[in-house]
C-alpha cells in the first residue's frame, strides 16, 4: 500500500510540474538567460545590514498566526485554541498551544512553590521544585487534548479545523515519574486513587486511578526544551497521557493518595457524558482516536485545480497512530496517508498524502486506525451510539467540502 | 548493561529518598498532622484569579535563560550560544536556538520572496513561497551544528556548556525535499555540485556535492511547528543533515547547479582545518559524534553529597546515536547512560544517569559511539591528529570537575 502511495506521489509531483513549467515558461525565459546576474532576479532587501544575534529570538513580524480565543463572560474562565490550519509536523509551538483555564493562569515564582504528597501513604513529602528538579528525568513527547476539543461537531459545526480541532497540542514534556515519587512515599494498603490539585484561585482538582498513576503519569516541568509555559502549569503539572486535558492537572500543588474517586466537580458536574438513555458515563479518561486534515481545511482557499498535498494531523490515547486514510469520493474509497516517521506513542502523527483537484465540488475525510485496531467513527456512527446530548468525547470522522470557486467549507455546517 | 544501569537508578534513588526522608522529616510532621487542611500549606497565590488566555503566549517572568551573544566589534558579524545547561529533552526552543549570522539578520517578506533554481538545469525556475508550500512536505527532526561549536576547546577552554557547546540546536525541520526539485529541473549531465546563496547582505554562498543534494536536503520552511525563525533563515533554508552549520544556507534565495565547487570565502579562508603539516582539509562537511554533560556542567553548584542524575547531550552526523558512555574515574571505567527513545538519526540525544557524589573532587565526562561504531576521542587523541592550529570541528571528549565545594568547571580551563 505504502509503495503504492509513493509512487503515486512521484507520478503526481511529475504532472504537475510540467504543468507549473509550462505555465510560467514565459516568466523563465527572461530570468533564465539573466541567470549569471543574481541581482536581475526580484530582490527586495539588496545588500541591507540585518539585525545582530539577540538574547532571546521572536518570530517573523510577517506571521500572525494565533490562538482563537473562545468568547467568555468571565474571560477567567476561558479557553484558547491551537491554530491547526498554520501549524507542520507535529511540534506545537508553545506560544500557540490551546489553552484551557478554569480560574486564570496564576503567577508562581517557582522558588516558593511546592508539592505536597500525602493522604494513604506511610511518608508523606513536601519537596520543593529544586528537590525536584535533582529526581530522576524522562522526556516524552505527547498530545494533550481537551476532552471538549470538536464537542462543537456534535451539534454546533465550526468553520475552520482551529475551531473543530483546536484543543490539542503535542509537546515534548520533561518531568519525574510519578511513580518513582509515589514509591518512595509508600502507598498504604486500600489506596486506589489519587487526587491532583493545582494552585490556581479554583483549586483544580481531578481524581485519577492508581493503575494510572503508577503506569505512565509525568509530573512534567519541561516543555519544548525550557520551562513549562505558564498557561500550561508552570512551574509543575500532570501529564497523563492519552488521558482528557482537564485530567492534567496544571500549577500541580497538591497530591493526595485516597482509597475512593473524590466526585469533583470536574468529574461530576462536567466531564462527564450523558447517552440517550438517560444515564451518563463518568471517568471516560481516554481520548479515542481521532484525526483532521489541516489543509485544505475550512477557511482555506485552492488557487484552481492541479496538485495539492492533503496534510493533517491524528492521535489516539490508547497508543501509536497505524495508519491513517483519506477518502476523497464520500467515504467509498479510501487511500493510506504517509504518516511522519518515527511515530511517537500517544502524540500528534502528521500525515499527507498527494492529491490532484479537477476543480469540481468534493469532499475529503481522514480517519485514524490506532494500534488497537480502533478505527475512528463516522459522525452518524458516533451520534447512533452516543446520542446528542454531551459536549465531550466527540471523534468522529471531520468532513471538509471543496466548493467550485475552491473555497472550503465544513460539510455538516 | 541497560538492566544494570537501570537497577543501579532504582536502587540510587531508593538511598537518595531515604536520606531526604530523614532530613525532611521535622518539616513533614508539622505538614502531615495538617493534611486535611491544605490551607496550611505554604501557598503564596490564596485564591486570586489568574490572567486570561492569550493569543500568542510568553515565558513565565521567573525563567531568565537567555542565548549568550559573542561579543564581536562588528555586531552583524556574530553569534549567539544556546543555553544548554537549562535545556530539557532533545527539542531546543527556537527562541533559544544558536545563531551565527555574517551579515545580520534580514527582514523578508515572504510574499516578497523567490527562489531561483538554474545553472547547469534543463527548466530553471522561479519560485514563490506560495508555490512552495504546495509541493510534498517532509519534517524530520535534526541538530545543525556550527563547525565551530566547541571550537574553544582547541586552546581556550570555556567556563560552562553553554559557551564550550552552545553553537548546537536540535528542531523539528519542515520543507520540501531538495532531491524532488533538482529532478524537477532535470539537472545536466557533467553537473557535479550546487551552490546555495542566501538574502542577507553579505549573500553567504556554499558549494554542496550533488550526491549530498539528492539525498536528504530539505528546503526548509517550519521549524518546530510555526515558520522558521528570523535568525534561522525566515522564509527559507537548506537544512544539510549532520553537516556543518555553515552549509545550511539561510534566507536562500538561489540555488545555482554547476560542475565544481564554487570556492567561495566560507570554503577557502574559513572553515578548513589547518593541519600540522602544513595541508588543509577542505570539504570536511560531516560533524563527527560529540556529547556534553549538560548537568553537572561548568557553572553550577552541587548541593552537597548525595544523588544527582549526570544529563547530557549527544549527536553525529552520520545518522543515530548508538551509545553514551560515562566516566566518573578518569577514563578508566565506562557505564552506559540511558538514552531517550525514540532517538532520532543525526539529532540531538538525550542522555542521562543517576550518580552519587561523595562530596571528593573528582570529573565526568562522556563520549558519544554512533551507528557506524565511531567513538567520540579524547581530547589528547584529536590534538594527536589535527594539531593546534584549526578552529574547526573540534569533538573531543568534554572534561567538567567538581570540587569539594561543589562548584563545576572545565577540567582543561
Amino acid at each position: 500500500m505504502k509503495d503504492r502511495v509513493q509512487s503515486n506521489q512521484s507520478e503526481s509531483f511529475r504532472r504537475s510540474s510540467r504543468r507549473r513549467f509550462l505555465k510560467s515558461s514565459a516568466v523563465l525565459a527572461g530570468v533564465a538567460s539573466a541567470c549569471s546576474d543574481s541581482q536581475t532576479v526580484v530582490d527586495p532587501n539588496p545588500g541591507t545590514l540585518g539585525v545582530p544575534a539577540s538574547a532571546y529570538g521572536q518570530r517573523s513580524e510577517f506571521e500572525t498566526s494565533v490562538r482563537q480565543i473562545t468568547p467568555s463572560a468571565t474571560p477567567e474562565a476561558g479557553a484558547s485554541r491551537t491554530p491547526l490550519d498554520d501549524s507542520f509536523g507535529v511540534v506545537t509551538p508553545s506560544a500557540l498551544h490551546f489553552e484551557r483555564h478554569h480560574a486564570g493562569v496564576p503567577r508562581i515564582d517557582p522558588t516558593q512553590h511546592r508539592l505536597l504528597i500525602h493522604g494513604m501513604v506511610e511518608r508523606p513529602l513536601i519537596l520543593t521544585m529544586e528537590e525536584i528538579f535533582r529526581l530522576p528525568q524522562v522526556s516524552r513527547i505527547h498530545f494533550i487534548e481537551c476532552s471538549g476539543n470538536s464537542g462543537s461537531e456534535w451539534s454546533n459545526p465550526r468553520p475552520n479545523a482551529q475551531g473543530s480541532h483546536g484543543m490539542v497540542g503535542g509537546s515534548e514534556w520533561t518531568g519525574v515519574p510519578l511513580s518513582l515519587l509515589l514509591s518512595e512515599v509508600g502507598v498504604q494498603n486500600g489506596a486506589r486513587w489519587i487526587v491532583g490539585e493545582g494552585a490556581d484561585a479554583c483549586r483544580m482538582h481531578r481524581s485519577i486511578p492508581m493503575e494510572k498513576a503508577i503506569d505512565d503519569i509525568i509530573l512534567a516541568y519541561g516543555q519544548n526544551g525550557e520551562a513549562i509555559r505558564p498557561e500550561q502549569g508552570y512551574p509543575l503539572r500532570l501529564v497523563v497521557p492519552g488521558w482528557e486535558g482537564n485530567t492534567h492537572i496544571k500549577w500541580l500543588r497538591r497530591l493526595m493518595v485516597v482509597d475512593q474517586a473524590y466526585m469533583a466537580r470536574d468529574e461530576t458536574s462536567k466531564y462527564t457524558d450523558l447517552m440517550p438513555d438517560g444515564t451518563a458515563r463518568q471517568f471516560t479518561f481516554t481520548m479515542e482516536a481521532k484525526s483532521v486534515i489541516t489543509f485544505p481545511a475550512g477557511g482555506k482557499r485552492l488557487d484552481g485545480p492541479g496538485i495539492y498535498q492533503i496534510s493533517g494531523l491524528a492521535w489516539s490515547g490508547r497508543g501509536l497512530v497505524e495508519s491513517v486514510e483519506i477518502s476523497t469520493d464520500g467515504g467509498r474509497s479510501w487511500l493510506e496517508a504517509q504518516l511522519q516517521e518515527p511515530r511517537h506513542p500517544i502524540a500528534l502523527t502528521r500525515f499527507r498524502l498527494p492529491w490532484e483537484w479537477d476543480g469540481q465540488e468534493v469532499t475529503l475525510q481522514s480517519r485514524c486506525i490506532d494500534e488497537t485496531g480502533y478505527i475512528q467513527p463516522s459522525r452518524e456512527q458516533l451520534i447512533e451510539v452516543r446520542g446528542l446530548n454531551t459536549r465531550y468525547h466527540y471523534n468522529g470522522i471531520m468532513i471538509w467540502k471543496i466548493l467550485a470557486d475552491g473555497s472550503v467549507e465544513n460539510a455538516y455546517a
